[in-house]
């Protein structure tokens, strides 16, 4: 048997771009996409993906190069998750909620050719731009404007930009070759996308995916939640957000419609459902509470399935949502494994209990999915933590969703892929007697706001920034809205003249400058000394504590949140 | 980006078998089998295969070893899908209506270490096993039993058994180890499977699969046919056909209830879709015919989901079936490359087409999975044939799916396996306008019957040995119940005597007693002289004319077919 080995047949590299040329063989005459008054056929897609593809390839983008994006869900952020690694580029989604500064060290970690810019994020990518050293070489800019926009939504044109080094999204498009040979990988091993995670630690990494990772996942992402042939998916969840969850593949394998979307409010989501007749849906938690408590009484016409992560759905939500028509389904994840990859599979026998304990069962983060070679709980020293449901452990994965590393991290990279052959997710949760996990702590330093993750560690460093800042310690508080919000404990220096001592607002002001919106602390809570142990270190448990005490700040959401209520994945 | 590269956690081996752990978690309390009286969870089909996978490795039965199958559709032959390559071993399911010369041949090739046989095939395994040379090693033997059979239907244990070397498969169950950590492949290229198919040659030829392509076949197969999870799959398909399509491993992914049978007759088939609430199956035309014929007017209380192939299904049996209440999906595929990896996508548009446009555009094989890579169909040079739906060509597939290669045959391998990275199927099709392929010609070698596939040139062999024949050529007549049937033509030597002419009825009586019953030619035509080609080739497209013209013998099935009536692939 030995002398049978691969060849060039079976051989050939997996990647999830093959489905879009079935796409338009199969679903040709299918809507794709439909964003505001504008729809596209998967035989226009595909044809659109390929023009692009060829005018980067004439741009001078060749393998290997990263090529970023800007854009909320519109239908040039979907194309192009396709046509940019058609070029055999690397894409990275970059979140248009960054701040200029951020944005700008990504660019600059990332080494990136090409940003592709959202008319309504020209401003935030200009200014991020602007702080390249003179020595850096700038990246091409390709401006998508939205036709879609009314007149006084859209910004004129800022004088800072570059006319000679900036290209339009539509003549790019206009202008390829739609017969163009999409650049197939090399190996299913070569890098498809670059995805920025601010993750557990306070500089940003870059997390790497390969094509083969981004073809099991989209499989896996599918058969998981069972969904059919060409399903109509609404695109609440951001598709910077770990690539949409491999979804935007996901939608050409099975011929999905595309609802794309800038706005994300409760009466946005709910007219897009009745007028699409959505069937699929990805939200947070927080989004299903604002989905409950928009609309408490008219149940969907047709039931609605929602896949929701990054945090455990509190019973309450869940049981208001299902009430209302939404099939909801729990999964758990992160960038580095490209979105969910655990999910809280049902059990038949689950359906005998009352409402609550459905809740229960469906909070839990669940098992792995079938793509999925083995997840598990273990202890410091690798071995399996016992299935008690209270002896906590941390997560670690085997699997092709894997990441293959940091990029220019070899010590991030290291740190988390363990000699013994498991990734270690940093996420600690106990496993259940059946074998379902469930999390029980996030890792202590990560803040989960209105679904982005923020590391406690980096807006401490803003606080270590302000003049009279001696200690800062920054814990969650829990927030009905948010989810939790940023709450900073911080001890003065002593030698202070009056005049020097902050108030709690000036401090909150000095971070505003620093720190995008939703990192800046909510509450600011000034104490002579921060609680500390024996060998010195801040009890951040009792912090928590305190924090928890204090309730929440916002009230129950009635009104429409803002676009920023994205799940953390 | 070039120092990122694979690494331990996303390296691990696919492979299906991780299916069956995730289900005894996820599914544990739900039912995996249902046989006759008897019926399993998935946590008893778990512990059973890993009890069984244990005691092959007590056995000595170590990584690489051939372990061979000869069973119909029952618990132990599905249980064997997994706890064969869970003990490391290589699983050869082989048809238990071959002859036992083929079948001791077939042992042999292989170096199969040990047999599992099913109680109603051990007289064919005894007398297979009774053919091999003294100085070959003979494979132990592991009878399974079946309790719920009637005691006449248990034949007594013949008096040729090997006592010493003949084991039973439910003590082995018994005495195996629960908590046996199955043996995982080294790399996802181990083989797992070898399938002996007759193909279009005559010598038996052996295909090997690795873990990686069922794995990826398994995924793919669920999602083309929208299979959701907890399906309850009719067993109508003989898993020793090409692995049962890859559906015993994907009923363990999704959590299904396998629903196992020996009879496939109409009515035992509409009864365990009544009593069971069967939602999927797999069945050749031939079946659909059968049970469309049996039953015209009762509808099925809910729609069962039939995927066929093997053959184009005719409008009339579609049309039939659907009436019933069956929606039947159509697809395409060969041993090579696990079953069906072509399939024919149903289109939106199609649906507005009068009931026999919907079933001519049903007809047609399709278009690749979106598991595979790519499909094609090529001409003699390897260009791809015009879109017309007039041009020939060749069927090649590029893809995950695509077998190592045949066992110990090079020529055989290389031959399909050509230098421009195609795997050749030697099915012949033409391509249509909107990319779907569709066979106009089977290989001309090839003889269709009852689902099996048959090489003329093996039947032709046979005739060639008997004493009073000259010449014969071997050719498909159409047969309204077989689909089709072997017709044999054949000229007499010069120089016989009188008492030495052959009837048509002894040279069938003579071919019987050489070959399976499936292949001995219903027809046989004497004639003076075979007609040829100027260099001496016999012209077989004018005897399949005259086959043609012959008409059917039998009549279309109103009774129950026999076991034998399954799908070639």
């Amino acid at each position: 048997m030995n002398q049978i080995t691969r060849n060039q047949a079976n051989s050939t590299p997996l990647t999830p771009l093959t489905f879009l040329d079935r796409a338009a063989t199969v679903y040709g005459n299918s809507i794709s996409i439909i964003y505001n008054s504008t729809s596209f056929t998967w035989f226009q897609t595909h044809k659109r993906c390929l023009q692009l593809a060829s005018s980067l390839s004439s741009l001078g983008i060749v393998k290997g190069d990263v090529v970023s994006v800007l854009s909320p869900n519109t239908p040039a952020m979907y194309e192009l998750q396709f046509s940019v690694p058609m070029s055999g580029a690397i894409l990275n989604n970059l979140s248009f909620r960054l701040d200029y500064k951020t944005l700008s060290a990504l660019l600059i970690h990332s080494e990136s050719k090409l940003i592709f810019v959202d008319i309504l994020s020209l401003s935030l990518a200009l200014n991020a731009l602007s702080l390249f050293p003179k020595n850096t070489p700038s990246p091409k800019l390709v401006l998508i404007m939205d036709e879609t926009l009314l007149p006084d939504q859209i910004p004129s044109l800022p004088k800072n930009i570059n006319i000679m080094n900036t290209y339009d999204y539509e003549s790019l498009v206009a202008k390829g070759d739609p017969n163009f040979k999409w650049i197939r990988p090399d190996t299913e091993w070569d890098p498809i996308t670059l995805n920025y995670t601010s993750g557990t630690t306070s500089s940003p990494k870059g997390v790497v995916h390969c094509h083969r990772a981004t073809f099991i996942v989209s499989l896996d992402s599918l058969i998981d939640w069972s969904v059919p042939v060409q399903p109509v998916f609404l695109w609440t969840l951001q598709m910077f957000h770990s690539n949409g969850w491999s979804y935007p593949w996901g939608m050409a394998a099975v011929g999905g419609t595309n609802i794309c979307t800038r706005r994300t409010d409760a009466p946005s989501i709910y007219n897009l459902i009745e007028s699409h007749g959505v069937t699929h849906m990805c939200a947070a938690p927080v989004v299903l509470n604002m989905l409950s408590n928009f609309n408490k009484n008219e149940q969907l016409k047709k039931p609605v399935h929602v896949l929701t992560g990054g945090s455990s759905p509190p019973a309450a939500i869940l049981i208001r949502a299902e009430n209302l028509g939404f099939e909801v389904s729990h999964g758990y994840g992160m960038t580095e494994v490209i979105g969910v990859i655990v999910s809280c599979a049902w059990k038949r026998e689950w359906d005998r209990f009352p409402a609550t304990g459905k809740a229960r069962m469906k909070a839990r983060q669940g098992v792995r999915r079938v793509g999925v070679t083995e997840v598990d709980v273990v202890g410091p020293t690798g071995e399996s933590v016992k299935h008690d449901g209270i002896t906590a452990g941390e997560i670690v994965v085997k699997g092709a969703c894997v990441m293959l590393g940091y990029l220019k991290d070899e010590n991030a990279t290291l740190q988390c892929m363990k000699k013994n052959g498991w990734f270690y997710t940093g996420d600690v949760a106990v496993m259940h007697e059946d074998g379902y996990l469930e999390i029980k702590d996030r890792l202590k330093d990560v803040i989960i706001s209105g679904g982005e993750n923020m590391s406690s560690v980096e807006v401490e460093g803003v606080l270590y920034m302000h003049p009279a800042v001696k200690e800062a310690a920054v814990v969650a508080r829990p927030d009905d809205f948010w989810g939790e919000t940023p709450c900073a404990f911080v001890s003065l220096k002593d030698e202070l003249n009056e005049n020097d001592i902050p108030t709690d607002m000036e401090i909150k002001k000095f971070c505003r400058e620093e720190l995008p919106h939703f990192m800046t602390p909510k509450t600011i809570v000034i104490m002579k000394e921060l609680p500390k142990t024996s060998t010195g270190k801040v009890k951040k448990h009792v912090l928590r504590k305190v924090a928890k005490e204090m309730g929440s700040t916002s009230l129950p959401p009635s009104q429409p949140p803002s676009h920023r209520l994205i799940s953390r994945i």
